[in-house]
């Protein structure tokens, strides 16, 4: 990642491509969107866009392709087993314009992880896309893929979590300084005032959240900014004028 | 909605749109998905993908736009507040196609509603895309703005589910049949079995879920369908040859 991304921007973008129908059916509450972003956020890496899709070849195909062509970092989860509802491998390969091959390295692994006997279905579990680098942290059993700029996830959270942390240098960013303020007021009635703020500090996004303190009205402003004294200034002015 | 929509199928389908900064960069986790995703495969209604985006102008409105082209039912969360990160009207405005125009009839019931006196944010937050049904049912306070087949939900969970019961009936689709089955092998080891129920009961959608339970490895199996018979085939299928 160079300081200054394909989008003119001085730190690292990313999207995340979330799969399963058990996603769009509420079969399954999905969790690794809130861990991927928190911990993207922690590290100074916008997420642009997130994405949940089902098992469906051109679905995938047609968002990892625009996913990875506007951001630094992809993060797909889910899809990645050996059953016919797994089709992420083939649609990644598709959207990065691989052919997607028998990788004989990969079915020695799973033999020997999986004790799996030789045949088509063996095959079909170590048939990835061309040019795969295949990452192997020692903690970790089925190895970490990473297509281009695309890094496949399992769906399982528990696994998410540990294989992420595992490969976490990779993603460099620059940080973000963040700040919060509550306001007891309602929203309403500091709107002028915040979009003073919101036009005088174009380098620090605002964020305006209305709610309740025991049934009094009040809005949780949030401030993020890559750059430290913006954000100091921000919020010294919300604070004098609104606090 | 027709009985069969315009991408041919016999049901209805959705996409939802999730707007905010805040959950891209974790600070708050969606629960609307969970909520929609829910009621909506209850209702019949297929979900064909979720969109969580920020409050981006440009982004919101290649997503409505995309999305309301192919669903039948666009649900948006989010972004209708009155503050400067409220983008939502402005860009499904221009996703459809309208005008973003002065709603006289919604000033007036602002002015009831929050006692805001006339001025420049009154008349913004009166400005909504040109020819927007605003559907006032009597439970509720700010109306329910439905702008083509693209519905607009606010961000506050509570709202949306107490807003979307209030709306139900407008959803019609066909109902979902389903059913699970929980097998006490590992899912390498019924692929074989599995593929051939797949292929064999093309109108039901089957899904794999690896598992554990006291340590043993186990699969959950969905299956869903419009055929009450062929569910029955499926499920029948799987009983006999895998529990």
């Amino acid at each position: 990642m160079a300081n200054v991304n394909h989008e003119g921007k001085e730190w690292a973008t990313a999207c995340l491509v979330v799969i399963g129908n058990e996603l769009l059916s509420g079969k399954v509450t999905d969790v690794n969107v809130p861990f991927l972003t928190k911990r993207l956020f922690a590290l100074g890496i916008e997420v642009l866009s997130v994405h949940i899709l089902p098992d469906h070849h051109q679905s995938l195909v047609a968002a990892v392709r625009d996913c990875s062509a506007k951001a630094d970092y992809v993060f797909t989860t889910g899809g990645l087993g050996p059953t016919h509802d797994d089709v992420t491998l083939k649609a990644v390969a598709e959207a990065m314009n691989r052919k997607f091959v028998h990788s004989p390295s990969l079915e020695a692994l799973l033999e020997k992880l999986y004790n799996l006997p030789q045949g088509p279905q063996r095959t079909y579990f170590a048939t990835i896309p061309e040019g795969a680098e295949l990452i192997h942290p020692p903690e970790s059993d089925y190895p970490q893929m990473v297509v281009g700029n695309v890094y496949l996830f399992p769906g399982v959270p528990e696994v998410v979590r540990k294989k992420f942390e595992l490969i976490v240098d990779r993603f460099v960013s620059c940080p973000i300084f963040t700040a919060e303020l509550v306001v007891a007021q309602s929203e309403l009635s500091i709107v002028g005032i915040l979009n003073r703020i919101v036009y005088g500090c174009p380098d620090v996004k605002i964020g305006s959240y209305p709610g309740h303190d025991n049934g009094a009205e009040n809005v949780r402003l949030t401030f993020d900014s890559r750059n430290e004294q913006s954000l100091k200034t921000a919020v010294e002015m919300a604070r004098k004028e609104l606090a």
